[in-house]
């Protein structure tokens, strides 16, 4: 089997031109509901009024009726009277007028005489607080037309006019057939290596109703090409888009190309874009069949960008477009030419420029588009983009939001973690988005305006001092607040019962030691290399020195799963993994923080939150950490 | 009892302190929701990922799983040689990695040699091609904290990382009580005068739904003190907020005020807002009890101001804001002192300008809020705004939408109805926003930039002719196309059987016939005018000469209502209302199209569908249409 690279604009093409000669794009039929149950639906047809609003002449407020004839001449000065029930009548407002009256005197410019006579002190227009019959609707006229989403507003406006039901679009009909032999449903106990949680259809399944479908997520099906194929033919029967996920590439067990060929037409087998480039397009007894790729990344975007147009058009609406922005990319990407990326990134509003840092552009890194704000897209000729140059981002969430978003770049630790955490509790709409390169790649960007913060633990090995000489060297020209998180232990994160026996930074030159390792700038990185020294250690002897992790939670993870026997780190990440520690050195986390962004009204909230004590209990119950000087400014500099 | 006249930000902060004291401000407590079902709901704690995802180290490629180091020095002229199953092992995407290996080649790198040894061309780097355990999510990490809104992604991480259920938080239950004994529910037949539909109660309930509340709409209630009293005291032991509507005035039956004094706080009666000033805010068993006013744009309005907040604080999260825009404003406002008013706009995009058409801005016509495109806020401490002044608008609908709504601003025709519905089902997302200000009124929008078209019957009397003269006339600097869009007949709206027997415009000035006129500068009242003048009549002997109204159906609904005995109209206005027709003169409706928006993109859907057959059919089975000639152009202006 064959893989094509088909640019995006002709696949989309290829796939509605097929689909509209198959006529199935014509938006779908009526169905009848009530309509206190229709928000958000389609209108199928227009609704015209069956009543009236008002359906007769009413009184607009409480008063008299009168006829405005019998009022004329009445002033102040000469008042005139009116006889009680012949010419005049007490309503309420939304009482009919009398056949006799057209207009309402306010109760206010009324006396009663009390003799059966009332006082008037001016005059009335014909029809003068009175709400004529039909003066918000007249029956017949036009409410809405159809290919409208029914609004609350609307739905008042609907029932005004008479209708108590109302015909909708039926929603489309999306089957999500799950395939794969190392599928397994959620929440089973005892997952094998290998086996994969399938998760994909979750997120099919919520897109559809996102978009106003009505999804089916049929069972898991193993690699079987005629158990796939019947499950593909049956829900032809029953939904109005059928979606296989996945086996969509050209293996020998992707079968989705081949049924699709089989049952119907296969339109495109493989797109010019990435992530996402094995997907299947299709028509089968005129209806969209489409095989999406396997990798969560890609089965996400290929959806968007082909089963939600899809969606819309069948229930007569437009595609929803988003909103766009300019914003300042902190990195250098190179992509690959011919191919149009889609580069997931997380915004911040950093001073007065607006941050785009890439997430990790894996298709497979699902926590990628969890974190988004935005897509990038670099497009099929280009190269790549520079770092600092501006790009074009499509908004996933709003810009009141992304206002909120507390950028921290640096060094990782649990406590950001629940940091994070009070700031949504504390603040609704705020978040931290922390992206971990390191102390060292936190001051870095902090220099080049791109965060609101960095976490740092770098030691001075000629002071003892953290951080201070560090900021001096790297934050020349920015005053900086420099504020001490946490005092914490960092030590050997070991397997549990320790089956090395590991108990010093020697012990890592062993041979039968295997050790993995923090990125270079990494504060815990630093703090290595300088013990090492201190001890003669020459690094070439420690294997898996060059084995680099980017957080300390990585590290524990590959001393979990046996990758390495060692790594240095903090006891809480041991504990996280229920993995063993040996403790070796006490060292301080800290916040270092440009004075601007320390003044700014987006960070008040966290200050507040630091110097909170349920924060600091927090950060206790972790374990490993001491927070009795949690807050304090440790160093300020101009 | 006295209203007062509390401004609004005094009055939202009197309610936010006083719920904040009884401790109705806390976000509601958590409930557990199957992962799948929870699109949409708010997180009421942080989630930390159960499983670290891989949960193993994948192979990220079909290929063979290797040991980097034994590939040391591969190239394409010395190739290294691997033996099978001890030195290379074949893997699918995603299986586990084999124990002793730590990276994979790509299939297409591998050559078989057939007795168990595969040859490959290039070294790998240790872990390349490898998904690490823990490399999208290690098991303890922060997925998601609280207060956030779930979407279809996140569930698909939610599942990912080991969940099948979630906490978020219960939905808050809101009462909404219909009071009033003028109140009756939807689809009751033979309405009687002074009966109302309620429906309020849908658009809260639908306004309740889409904050994120769960509804509950309670029995109508007549104005019944005790009864009301007991209900609203039950709804307060079953719900989080709890919603009397209406009896929030101070009239004698309006109860609302004085059931909250007696069963809590009474903190608000009377705002400084328009429509919406009798409002009720209160507090009661620590829960907000709220009384919103009876017109429905009141009930409407005020529910935003005070309900959305607080139904979005119980829920954690922030009030969503709507987009501001700026935009011109086509008529004089004039607004009373010490009052804020909301102004429901219609919004259009003419040509380079944004303009903003009031609605009627009346509290009870709750089509002015189905039709608007935006809210306009005039300050209470201002006199109003003048036409063609530059305003800021909150946006209701989006502005692709609106940049692809069609606004004529003109005479009224039926046809327009269809012609609307037929742009909607036609284009997606595009309508027909009609404003019915008379023919003359028309020809003076699109003088001043205002409107796309202007539907126009206009008779010059001296040359028979329709529009042309009127057009010279209005329209001098500007280029135009005269669409002819139908013939119609003009005639007299009678009530069945034509009661009075009126047959001529003469018997107009009969003693014993009502008549009702179509206001200054219509079409209708140009032609009626010119025709009196014909006959010699003197528009003073006919009555209700002065009553003017702006639509055909109008005129057709006091015919029907008996407010007037006769009025000057088209045929399909007659029989909408059942009415009968006594058919007087040909006439030709017409859209008069400035040439820049006639050879716009936003009407070219609109030209094509009134060159179509489908929608001159719908035309002429409304009756009285001559539609022989749609389409074709009458006169060209340069």
């Amino acid at each position: 089997m064959y893989l094509e690279d088909i640019p995006l604009e002709d696949a989309l093409s290829r796939f509605w031109t097929a689909l509209e000669r198959a006529g199935a794009l014509a938006p779908l039929a009526a169905e009848s509901v009530e309509v206190k149950d229709a928000l958000g639906r389609v209108t199928a047809e227009p609704v015209f009024a069956r009543l009236s609003v008002p359906h007769y002449h009413a009184s607009a407020m409480d008063g008299i009726a009168v006829r405005a004839e019998d009022t004329l001449g009445a002033t102040e000065t000469s008042p005139v009277q009116l006889r009680l029930d012949t010419q005049a009548v007490w309503v309420d407002t939304g009482d009919p007028l009398p056949a006799a009256m057209n207009a309402v005197i306010m109760a206010e410019n009324v006396h009663d005489l009390g003799d059966g006579r009332l006082e008037i002190l001016a005059s009335v227009a014909p029809w003068q607080h009175v709400r004529s019959m039909g003066e918000d609707l007249v029956a017949t006229e036009l409410v809405l037309p159809e290919n409208h989403v029914l609004s609350a507003v609307d739905l008042g406006a609907l029932t005004a006019a008479g209708h108590t039901c109302v015909e909708v679009r039926r929603r489309p009909r999306v089957a999500i057939l799950p395939t794969g032999s190392e599928l397994v449903e959620a929440g089973q106990p005892g997952l094998q290596p290998g086996a994969i949680v399938d998760f994909n259809s979750v997120v099919l399944a919520g897109q559809v109703r996102e978009w106003g479908g009505q999804p089916t997520r049929l069972p898991i099906t193993k690699d079987d090409r005629s158990l796939i194929r019947d499950r593909v033919l049956t829900a032809l029967g029953e939904h109005d888009v059928v979606v296989v996920n996945a086996g969509s590439s050209a293996g020998s067990e992707d079968y989705t190309a081949s049924i699709v060929r089989e049952l119907g037409e296969l339109l495109v087998h493989g797109v010019a874009i990435r992530p996402g480039h094995p997907l299947v397009l299709g028509v089968a007894h005129n209806k969209p069949l489409i095989g999406l790729p396997g990798y969560p990344v890609s089965a996400i975007l290929t959806s968007e960008l082909f089963l939600k147009p899809l969606l819309y058009q069948l229930q007569g609406l437009p595609t929803p477009t988003r909103p766009r922005t300019r914003a300042v990319i902190t990195r250098k990407l190179l992509s690959p030419m011919g191919e149009e990326e889609y580069v997931r990134v997380k915004l911040g509003l950093v001073g007065e420029r607006l941050i785009a840092a890439p997430l990790s552009r894996g298709a497979g890194v699902i926590m990628s588009m969890v974190r988004a704000d935005g897509l990038m897209r670099i497009p099929r000729f280009s190269e790549g983009v520079l770092a600092g140059s501006e790009v074009d981002v499509e908004l996933l969430h709003g810009m009141d939001e992304i206002g909120k978003t507390v950028v921290a770049i640096g060094s990782h630790d649990l406590a950001l973690d629940l940091l994070s955490n009070a700031l949504a509790r504390k603040t609704p709409g705020a978040s931290l988005a922390s992206a971990n390169v390191g102390s060292l790649g936190g001051l870095l960007a902090l220099a080049r305006g791109e965060a609101h913060l960095a976490g740092s633990h770098l030691l001075d090995e000629e002071t003892g001092e953290y951080n201070v000489s560090y900021i001096e060297r790297h934050l020349a020209g920015v005053p900086v607040v420099l504020l001490h998180l946490a005092g914490r232990v960092q030590g050997l994160i070991v397997p549990p019962g320790n089956p090395r026996g590991v108990a010093t930074l020697r012990d890592l030159a062993r041979p039968d030691v295997q050790f993995v390792n923090r990125q270079r700038g990494s504060g815990t990185r630093v703090l290595l290399d300088f013990q090492l020294r201190q001890l003669g250690i020459d690094p070439a002897a420690i294997q898996g020195y060059a084995r680099e992790q980017y957080t300390h939670l990585a590290v524990a993870a590959d001393v979990a799963s046996g990758a390495a026997d060692v790594g240095l780190g903090i006891l809480a990440a041991a504990r996280a993994l229920n993995l063993d520690f040996v403790p070796l050195f006490n060292e301080s986390y800290q916040l270092v923080i440009p004075r601007p962004r320390y003044e700014s009204a987006v960070l008040a909230p966290l200050l507040e939150i630091i110097a909170d004590g349920r924060f600091r209990s927090e950060v206790e119950a972790l374990g490993g950490y001491d927070v009795a000087e949690m807050g304090r400014i440790v160093f300020e500099k101009r």
